[in-house]
């Protein structure tokens, strides 16, 4: 059940673990095959999964911000998503790039720190050390 | 390409914004349609992926717990993630709701907290006020 105020909301469920199935609950027909990263397996993993989301969800809401500054959408986001070994466990290394054309690069530095207090994705995530946000001019990881 | 001492690499591109497609760079030939959760449309979209990835990586890090101290893999994780109006755009209240047969709920609890300082993606994520992780004897959202 969605909380009060939602204006959308999905569950995402996992059964099994390191290797299956994880799919999204009713309708939707999303379900897709996980394997550790750090096995050979098929299918897909957190790493991309988490990947997927920042680069869609900051793309997205820079193309709402380019709009409100009446600019085109040009943006385009790569997402760097690397799994280190942590002092408990492990942490994952984000790095999100975002090429803009046809902008200054100060005007795009601009519209990114717009655009990390918008998306919700953003916001859950940039006050991490190992989370970093970047205009760049060609994309390099 | 790979920072120091990554275990796993991967990047994940979005190109167009709101909707189009986002995908997985290289040969692993994962690419999704997206489109906004806030409108018509078909394809997956950042709650869900979110949703996806927490299930999946902290399902599969209960799993290690739980061989850590020989208990059978029971743990089922649902992921419910729910968009919402910020004060400036939008905000994800995310709730991981973890289910296990077989033991007493005070360990469950204790295994959970190990999971959240041992999962990278619960690093990402759990110091978020709107990010909450409970042990359940049924799955209710």
């Amino acid at each position: 059940m969605a909380i009060n105020g939602s204006l959308y909301h999905t569950e995402a469920v996992n059964e099994k673990g390191l290797s299956g199935v994880s799919f999204i609950r009713g309708n939707e027909g999303l379900a897709l095959g996980v394997s550790s990263s750090l096995v050979k397996g098929s299918g897909t993993n957190p790493e991309q999964l988490v990947g997927l989301a920042i680069s869609t969800c900051f793309n997205a809401t820079i193309e709402i911000i380019e709009k409100q500054h009446n600019l085109p959408h040009t943006s385009v986001v790569h997402t760097g998503v690397d799994q280190l070994k942590d002092d408990t466990g492990y942490k994952f290394v984000v790095r999100v790039q975002v090429l803009m054309t046809g902008v200054a690069h100060d005007q795009a530095q601009a519209l990114v720190d717009e655009a990390k207090n918008y998306c919700p994705v953003a916001k859950m995530i940039k006050q991490n050390a190992n989370v970093s946000f970047e205009v760049v001019d060609e994309f390099a990881f």
